[in-house]
């Protein structure tokens, strides 16, 4: 698979909430980053985070609206949308991906305004 | 100048605090995005934004850390850094810039943590 093609397929198993397939595409060493927060690194800690972070979601939709690729970087802008309780959280996000020469994601890092995200999860959280 | 000498000259007109020279790269029908903000749309209300955004800042530096174009677009991830009052504020941000056939600026549209942004502002202006 290109990179692309990687990056693509990842975005597909988040929408079907498919962890396992997810982290299939991920590197060993895996670098997550969710800008400005620390970098979580490794394919372990990279499951667990994922798992946490789509728990809340019964459905899934990351909106691509541009992507480019650059060699083995591909960028994309996207709006990433998570049905939680009875409405839906969207995030605006832009993405960096690296995928090494094995065809692994090597480096994600996200850059979005957090309180967008967590303002909206309180809400659909709240009892 | 090709897009990317385009979007170097802007940064370095923004480092020098030189808003004239920074809006004179901009289109007419400018959109700046800082997302999830509303876009400000136009070069004069361009103007007024970057004006009020620099006002506090006696320096500034925008270390581009990685740098992509494709075609009219540049992406690049930076650390956007502004001295204000005794300290820096920092903010880590991903930008697109799309430059027109004109060689100039028409939309250029930032990620960022907003929090990251207004909380050490407000350290570094609290009197």
């Amino acid at each position: 698979m290109s990179p692309e093609q990687v990056v693509n397929r990842f975005i597909e198993h988040i929408e079907a909430l498919d962890v396992d397939a997810a982290v299939a595409l991920a590197a060993a060493d895996i670098s997550y980053e969710n800008v400005p927060i620390d970098p979580i690194v490794g394919r372990v800690a990279f499951e667990q985070t994922l798992r946490g972070f789509l728990g809340p979601a019964r459905e899934v939709e990351w909106r691509v609206s541009r992507q480019w690729v650059v060699d083995r970087v591909v960028i994309n802008e996207r709006l990433d949308r998570f049905r939680i309780g009875d409405g839906w959280l969207e995030l605006p996000v832009a993405g960096f991906f690296e995928v090494d020469d094995d065809g692994l994601i090597a480096v994600w890092r996200d850059y979005f305004d957090l309180a967008t995200y967590t303002t909206r999860l309180g809400e659909l959280t709240r009892r």
